[in-house]
């Protein structure tokens, strides 16, 4: 059976260590071909670089094992020139990750390191992003490589169902406390900020954008749940955002009288 | 009764035509406080500014019939600044655009009007996205005014569900061509790539991303098909992204084996 092929992305940059740890667990399932920014991406959201120019550049040598390219773009800049510019096919898995921080809950909408996985969603490669509870750069991701390769197997093994595409983030525990993988829906929760206003030395205000993450969801279904109790939370995401539950309320309303 | 106190925002920029014409309506429905990016932020997603500075200027006059405040971030910037900095509480309706283009179906997710709709909306603010199926500067906004009103109006009347934005876009039609506001699902489309490859004058190769949309999808029931037939397309909007129909058939994978 052939190998299958596997991309491999990230917004915190190629040079990042959870992208290594990631590369590390997929080359023991595939070929492995890594399009990832050149710079951190982080909060970037799903945007796309329309109004500049984007340049790719392979930084892996004729005869590496691992073929990598840096992109000058956004996450969802790398998904699209490796599908059009690199792979010109479909991969059979698109990976992003491990981020340097949770993607959980409200955080899929800001994050970089989602928004690839997303992309290759929306294009139809089965996909799945990875984050790690633990914004340090220098974080441990050696207790997690083992459920990274058993969710990619099974996602390789099953594939995923038409329109989704996956959520995993990983509590920030030693292997052994990791009590298993939970599929979680994703919690109702919202960033609240506290700009930091400052000025500059020429006496001008500006702000830096803090904020106190708020969980407003009690469920013990929820990925923060999972989080908190030990578990790795694996929520199944779509890009239909379509609120299908109000569209009879919204046709009781007199919008065309 | 007090005017209720509405947001008005974009991504096109404060200066641009889609903006004067939203503000114009607005300020017949309330009192009106504008804070929107100070260059074009199309595309852009659902990013936020967090490794960077940040930038507010009062743009209008002391004595001004409506207050302008330009912002150096993204979309989402300006409602997270406009709610914590300047307005101290939720407004009571926030509305962005009028985009310069369409922002239906899948654009959703690459759109900086709608990120900042959704961004409102995850904030707990009745939010709507407006967009017009029209990308030039002078694009002409008169006809679509009364239905913006008219929605705009419903909104404030009727509040939305919980965790429910929408997402409005309209045909580019003469005012007695467009048939009504047609409530609707996102149709499944995506954008596919063709990268146009130049050289720069030193010989270094770099990309402009253009695409191709493709409306995947044949249903009579999504934006696509109302603003191909003369409706302007309204869609409630979630932002909890879980694919719950997913849950079940995850739930019998041996993930925990």
């Amino acid at each position: 059976m052939e190998k299958p092929l596997i991309l491999v992305t990230n917004d915190d940059g190629i040079t990042a260590p959870g992208i290594r740890a990631l590369i590390s667990v997929m080359s023991e399932l595939g070929t492995v071909v890594v399009v990832a920014p050149d710079k951190p991406q982080s909060a970037m959201g799903h945007a796309i670089t329309i109004n500049n120019t984007l340049y790719l550049d392979k930084i892996s040598a004729e005869n590496a094992a691992i073929t990598e390219y840096s992109c000058s773009g956004t996450p969802v800049d790398c998904v699209k020139m490796a599908v059009s510019e690199i792979l010109g096919q479909k991969p059979d898995l698109c990976v992003s990750g491990i981020n340097h921080g949770s993607n959980s809950s409200i955080n899929i909408i800001y994050s970089g390191t989602m928004s690839a996985a997303v992309e290759a969603g929306i294009e139809g490669i089965p996909a799945i992003g990875f984050s790690l509870q633990d914004f340090d750069w220098n974080a441990d991701f050696e207790p997690v490589k083992p459920f990274v390769k058993k969710i990619a197997s099974e996602v390789l093994k099953n594939g995923l169902p038409d329109g989704v595409l996956l959520n995993v983030n990983f509590p920030k525990l030693k292997r052994e406390d990791i009590k298993g993988i939970k599929v979680s829906r994703q919690a109702k929760a919202l960033w609240v900020e506290k700009f930091d206003k400052r000025k500059t030395p020429s006496g001008r205000d500006y702000y830096w954008l803090t904020g106190e993450f708020i969980n407003q969801d009690n469920g013990n279904d929820t990925d923060e749940w999972a989080l908190d109790n030990g578990y790795i939370s694996l929520v199944p995401v779509q890009f239909d955002m379509t609120a299908h539950h109000a569209m009879q309320q919204l046709n009781t309303w007199k919008l065309n009288e």
